[in-house]
């Protein structure tokens, strides 16, 4: 059994056939989730798990759920995916990977005639983008109760189109019943440029980082750029430049992968010889720990009343998005960790930066992720893009993780 | 003749009054120029010089010339003005001020019976806003050879009217040929908050500050907020938000007037949680000393190299204007500063920090300004405001300053 391996070639088939729903020009994939593209991605995906044996259940949120029987009846499934959504001008691998992987897991151990003492189960989850409906992870977040079903079904895209709906349109609207999951693995391009920039091939996922986004204004007073001597001005911009600096300051000087980044500003009124009177940012913080992700924000409340009066400008932090850091479990860290080395694999432990529905299965079942490079750290890009090695290195890890946890017979 | 002063209420009543053409409901002028409200203002303001026994004459750019003869008919004339036209959303005093400020002299000279030797001159320059057509400072330009007649006739609003049409439409395509004058005085609201902090009544203009203006592009890499660490990222906004920080430190750091603004900022992609990829921003420098200027753009370039390998970002500079320090006639502003001591006003030399016509004038004629405290510092607003007293000093002291200029003669 340890000499078992995922068929490479097969794995890399099956995820360029299924980019061609919603391929777009530049090589990428636009397939929005529960549209015509979205209902192709999921038949294909569910005519591929029949015809490797396996019983497909769809439930209300129209997660798709494709299950392979265990030695024992007893035992809860053993469950790996992702999602087969896409942004609007996505990439080929961002969640398509982790269903993939997760099939050709099964077509493997089909192959070499490998049973498991619990079920396996290969995992679609709904709605993991949230490009066209909020909130994002929604499939996976129903399923782990952070979200009830009524509410989700009753949002809205922008022409008005409920979930509901949109599920009964593409006949996803399922009857499968909720049902527990022993474990689960998620493999995912790491949609960050660590694991290329150290040449590892696994990131062994300890975790998602905390989130705490701040909308912010800075006010001081616009002015006329030539008659204004430096010492009368406030000028907001020069605040927000300021505020700039400390959110990345901070970032760098607080441990456990602390982010700090300011991606938005729009300054009033915005011509080249007016002092700004007013800006409007934004603030996203990140840490894997909840405690250091707290001591972050108060320096920050701290660097902001010492800009207010240092600038002479006033500024306004709103809190507007928690999510609060999760860490998987332990011992499904382990099996990830040990297959990879076992393989002979570069790894090193790693967090997510990013959300994903590993996040909210952790909190209902023991789940750990499998990270494999992606180049350039890009995704969510037509360009995005990852090695076929890289895939099938992640894809076997994910094969002995799951072995090991399902427990493996040869016949 | 030192006993010698103007009618304050007259001052005040005439600009009232003019400010009824183009007044907006916040109590402010929209008197575009070359438009009807811009007439009507020429009108009154030519029928009032008639009134006060002044020969009317308007060159083919629209400048409207007031003159009083004086007892020397070889002598050049001492002019004294500034424009009848505002921003869309202007002040009652920007421009209007320096008009009525000259015919105010004239009036309270014919009730003194007081003559001069060279002739006087009440001068109303076109276009010196450029809200609707530029270049700014476009009546003045044409006068002191900055700009030919053939240009600017041509240049067009959003419209699509030219300027010369725009003059016909209204009248005051004239035909009055070139003149020399002998010497220009221009009285103006500060548009900056100097004299207001200071507590002083009048401002002798020393000059106007140099300007060059920049457009910057700063680029990195967009990347996603969460996955990408901090020491991998090349965060266009952080480079940015450097760049503010140096232009403001350069301006603080210079003399001779130094000022630095960053007005303008537009971030790519502009999203809370994506590391900004691109930013385009602008620099406006301003010195009054040429040298000066060019020390801080050296400083400035220095700078930008230094955040460049800082930050991990490419910093283009492309310089898009410059307007060379103006110093004004060391003569004339000596008659400016006298005439405000000897009436006893508190005085402070000070420089422009923004374009008047008097910048180009200099460049025929020996030139000096006089400033008077406007409310906050603030113009090109429709809240500009101006008190009856400061208004009146000075005036008072362009009365006096004209007068030495002329060569007063008491009956």
């Amino acid at each position: 059994m340890q000499e078992l391996r995922i068929n490479a070639e097969r794995l890399w088939g099956s995820l360029m056939e299924l980019a061609r729903i919603g391929a777009t020009p530049k090589g990428g994939v636009k397939r929005l989730t529960l549209t015509e593209e979205d209902r192709q991605a999921r038949d294909l995906f569910a005519r591929w798990a029949r015809e490797a044996g396996l019983s497909v259940s769809v439930d209300p949120i129209g997660n798709v759920f494709a299950r392979r029987a265990g030695t024992d009846p007893a035992a809860a499934p053993v469950a790996m995916g992702s999602h087969l959504d896409s942004q609007p001008s996505g990439g080929k691998f961002d969640g398509a990977y982790g269903v993939m992987a997760g099939l050709e897991v099964i077509r493997s151990l089909n192959d070499a005639g490998v049973r498991t003492r619990a079920p396996l189960e290969v995992v679609s989850w709904t709605n993991e983008e949230g490009s066209r409906f909020t909130p994002v992870m929604m499939g996976s977040g129903v399923f782990a109760g952070v979200f009830t079903l009524e509410h989700v079904r009753s949002q809205k895209d922008v022409d008005g189109v409920a979930v509901g709906d949109a599920l009964r349109s593409i006949g996803y609207a399922g009857s499968g019943a909720s049902h527990e999951v022993g474990a689960y693995l998620e493999a995912h391009i790491e949609q960050g440029p660590v694991l290329e920039a150290e040449g590892k091939t696994i990131g062994v996922v300890q975790g998602a980082l905390g989130q705490r986004w701040y909308d912010v204004t800075v006010t001081g007073q616009d002015a006329h750029a030539g008659p204004t001597p430096m010492e009368l001005r406030q000028d907001a911009l020069l605040g927000a430049s300021r505020l700039v600096q400390e959110v990345n300051r901070i970032a760098r000087g607080f441990p456990d992968y602390a982010r700090g980044t300011v991606g938005f500003m729009q300054v009033k009124p915005n011509s080249r010889n007016v002092i700004p009177g007013e800006v409007r940012t934004t603030i996203d913080f990140r840490n894997a720990k909840a405690p250091t992700l707290e001591a972050m924000c108060a320096e920050l409340e701290r660097a902001a009343r010492g800009i207010e009066a240092e600038c002479r400008v006033r500024i306004e932090l709103r809190e507007n998005t928690y999510f609060k850091p999760c860490e998987f479990d332990a011992g499904m860290v382990a099996r990830v960790r040990d297959a990879a080395a076992g393989l002979g694999y570069g790894h090193r432990d790693i967090v997510s930066g990013a959300g994903h529905d590993a996040v909210y299965v952790a909190r209902v079942a023991p789940t750990a992720m499998i990270f494999v490079p992606c180049e350039g750290g890009i995704s969510h890009n037509e360009i995005e893009s990852a090695t076929p090695a890289d895939l099938a290195a992640g894809c076997n890890v994910l094969l002995r993780a799951a072995l090991h946890t399902a427990g493996g017979e040869t016949p």
